[in-house]
C-alpha cells in the first residue's frame, strides 16, 4: 500500500495540477494533496479558498484527500505517514532544483521523491502565469476550470479596480 | 496494487541502477526489471550475462522480478500488465527526452511514466562511463559491484589484448 | 508580405533589443515594435519615455513602426494583423518558456512565433542587468545607447539619492 | 520579398519537419528546402529517395522548392540568394548549438538565422528516433507519413533480415 | 603568485560558500572574500553581521582575507589587484549567466574568471533556500554553521513574531 | 605555487583550446597540457601529430609544458603532482558532466577541478565541428591555426579521395 503526498501552493489550482492529481491517483493507493500555508509567497487566494477549490475539483476521485499544512512539505509527508513525495516538474530549472531536494529529503526522512511531468497541453501552465493572464484580461479557459477562473477574476480585477 | 516496469539495457548494471531498483521496490507493490535486447546498441555483455548480473544483485528483494524483452519498453510494460513505467533521469538531456516520451507513451497506452533520480553519489555513473573507465584501467569499485567489475574486465581487457 | 510584431517592456531598450530590431527589419517586410504597458512589472521608465527612446533609436529604419500596447502580446499581434510574433531568446529558460508559449499562441490565434538570438556581444545584456549596473555605478556604455544611459542614470541615481 | 532556406538531412522527413515546412511557407515569401548530401552521416535513405519523399509531401505548397546540396548549409543559402536560414530547434542542446552557429554564419555571410519550434505533438520526433522505432517494430504512424513509413520499413527490416 | 577574489552577498554564508573558500585557498596563493554591499537585495543580515560571520568561520585559513565592497565585483577585483575572479556555479542558469559575465569582465579588465562547483552535499544550498527553511522552522544544521543558524533564527523568527 | 593540468584529446587543437591555454598560463604558476592517448575515440591525427601541433602553437609561453598520457586524466594529474585539474566547459551538457566528474575526482585524489569558459568568439568551436567543416570543404581559418588547418585537410580530404 503506497501512500503519496502531493504538496503545493495551488494559488490557483490549474488544469496541470488537476491532471497530475488524477493520473497519480491511478498510480498510488492513496494520495494526499497538501495545500501549503506559506505567507512569504503572499498568495492571492486564501487558504480556505484554495482548499475549497482543490476539494471541489477532486471530489469524484475516491482515493484522494485534500489537507492544509504549514511549514515544510517533507515534515507534512512524515506526519501523514506517506512513503512517497510526489512532485510535478515542468522545466529544466524545476528538474535541477527538485533533484537536489529529493536527495536532501531522502537523507533526512527516508521518504522517496518521485516525479511526474504534465501532459503536453499543460506544459506552459503555472499558477503565476494564470494570475498574470487574468490580470491582463487574457482567456484562461484552457488553463483552469470555470470556477477557478471566476474566483480569480473577482479577486484580481477587483483588486486592480480598487487601486 | 501498483505494478511498475523499469526497463534498460543494463550493460552493465551499475550501483546507480541497483539503487533505483531497491528504492523503487519500496515505492511500488511489484517491480519488473526489463533487460532490453537491442542489437543496434551492440552491448558488451550478452543478454544472458546481463540477466544473471541483475538477478544475482537483486535476489534479496522479494517484490522484484527480472525479465528480458525485445522491442519497445512500452510494449513490454503493456505485456506485463504494468500501470507504471519507471525511468531514472540523471541529466537535463535525459529529462527533456523522457518528458517527451512519457507523453507519447501515455497517449498510446494509458501507462503513466514516473521518474526517480539517482542518489547523489551515483549521479555521474552511466553504463558507458563504467565501460570507458574499465577499458582505460580505472577503478570502478564505487560504481559497480565486484562481480560486475570482474565480468567487465574480462570482457573489455580481453577484447583489447586480442586486437 | 510578412508583417511581424516584436513585443517587449523595453525598460530600457538595450543594444541587444536594437540589434534584433535592425536585423529583423531585414528579414520581414514590416516590423511593429510593441512597447507593453504592464504595471505589475513596475517599470523604471514611463511608457512615454520608453516609446520615445525606442522611436528615436529606430527612426532611420523605414519599415519599423513603434506602438504601445496593453494586455497580451498575442492580442496586440492580432490587432496589428501580423502573421508573425518575433521573440528574442537568450537563455535556456527563455527557450523553454517561449517554446511553450509559441504553441499556445499558435493554437489560439494562428499566428506563428519565430525566434532570433542576440548577437554574441549582447548575449548577457538584459534590461534588469542594465538597471542593476546603473544603480551600482557601473559602465553601461557597451550595453545601451548614450541617451538611454543618461535617462536611466537620472532616474535610478536620483531615486537613490532621495531615499 | 524574403527567401528562406531550410536545410536538413531528412533521413527520413518526419511529420515534425513537414509541419515546420508548412508553417514557414506561411511566414516567408519563398522557402527552399535543402536536402543535404553528407556521406559522414551514412543516411539510410538515398539522396534520390529523400528528395522524392520531401517533394511528394510538399507538392501542394506553391512557394516551396526542394533541392539537394552538398557541403555547408550556409554556402547553400548564399548560392540560393536567401536572406534567411531557417532552423528547427527541439531541445536545449539544439538551442545552444544553433545559437552559436547563427552568430558564426551571420558574421561570415550576413545571412540571418531564424528559429521555429515544432508543434507540441512533434516535439519528441527526430529522424533517428523514427529509425530506431521502425527497426524495433514500433508504430510510427503518428511520426511520419504512410509513404515514408513504408519506405523505411522496406529498408530497415530488409537490412536486418539479411544480417 | 595568484591572487583571487571571491565576491558574494553571503546573506548568510552557507557551508557551500565555506567549502569553496577552503578549497580555493588550496588552489590560489591568496584569496580575498568580498562581502558585497548591495542595498537592492535587501539582505536580512547587516554588512557587519555578514563580515563577522565570514571572518569567524575562515579565521583558521592563513591565506584568506575578508573585505566588504560596494559597487561591482569586477571593480573590487581590480582595486584588490587580483588576477582571478572566482565564482561558484550550482545550476544551469548560474552557468549561463556567469559564462556571459566572464566574457564581459575579461574584455573590460583583463581579469580571468574561473569557476568551481560545490561539493555534492552542498549542491542544493543557496542563501535564499536557507532563509526560507529558517522562516518555516526547518532544520538547517547541515546547511550552515551553528553560529550562522543562531543569528538567522533570531533575525527571521523575531521579524515574523513582530508582524 | 599552483601546478595545473589541462587534459584533452586535441584532435585537432582549436583556437578555443589555445585561448584557454594562454589565459590559464596567466592564472597558474605552471600548466601541463596533457594530450590523451585514447584509441576508443579513433583520433584523425596521430599522437605525434597532436603533440607537435600543441607544442609548436604554445612554444612561446614559458610556463607551459606539453605531455602525452594514457589512461585517466585524474591519474595523469596525480603523476604530474598537480593540485588542479583544469577543464574548459562550453555547453550545459559539458557543465553537468564535468560537475559530476569534479566531485568524483576530488573524492578519489584530493585534486580540485576548476573551470574556464571559452572566449565568446570560440564558443561554438569543437574538435568534432572543425573536422566536419574540413571534410565538407568549409572555411576553418577562424577556428584553427593555419598549420592545424593544413594538417587536417591533408588527412581528411586525402582519406575521402581514397574511398
Amino acid at each position: 500500500m503506497t501512500r503519496a503526498v502531493y504538496p503545493g501552493t495551488f494559488d490557483p489550482p490549474t488544469l496541470g495540477h488537476l491532471d497530475i492529481v488524477r493520473r497519480a491517483a491511478g498510480v498510488f493507493d492513496a494520495l494526499v494533496v497538501g495545500v501549503g500555508n506559506n505567507p512569504e509567497k503572499r498568495p492571492v487566494l486564501s487558504m480556505r479558498e484554495r482548499l475549497n477549490l482543490v476539494r471541489s475539483e477532486t471530489r469524484d476521485i475516491p482515493n484522494v484527500e485534500v489537507r492544509s499544512f504549514a511549514g515544510l512539505a517533507i515534515d507534512f509527508a512524515c506526519a501523514e505517514k506517506a512513503s512517497v513525495l510526489l512532485r510535478g516538474v515542468r522545466t529544466v530549472s524545476d528538474f535541477e532544483y527538485e533533484t537536489q531536494m529529493a536527495g536532501a529529503n531522502r537523507a533526512s526522512s527516508g521518504i522517496e521523491t518521485v516525479f511526474m511531468t504534465p501532459s503536453t497541453e499543460f506544459e506552459f501552465v503555472s499558477g503565476r502565469f494564470v494570475k498574470e493572464l487574468v490580470a491582463m484580461g487574457g482567456d484562461v479557459s484552457r488553463l483552469v476550470t470555470p470556477s477557478v477562473a471566476d474566483k480569480l477574476k473577482r479577486k484580481l480585477r477587483g483588486k486592480r479596480a480598487r487601486r
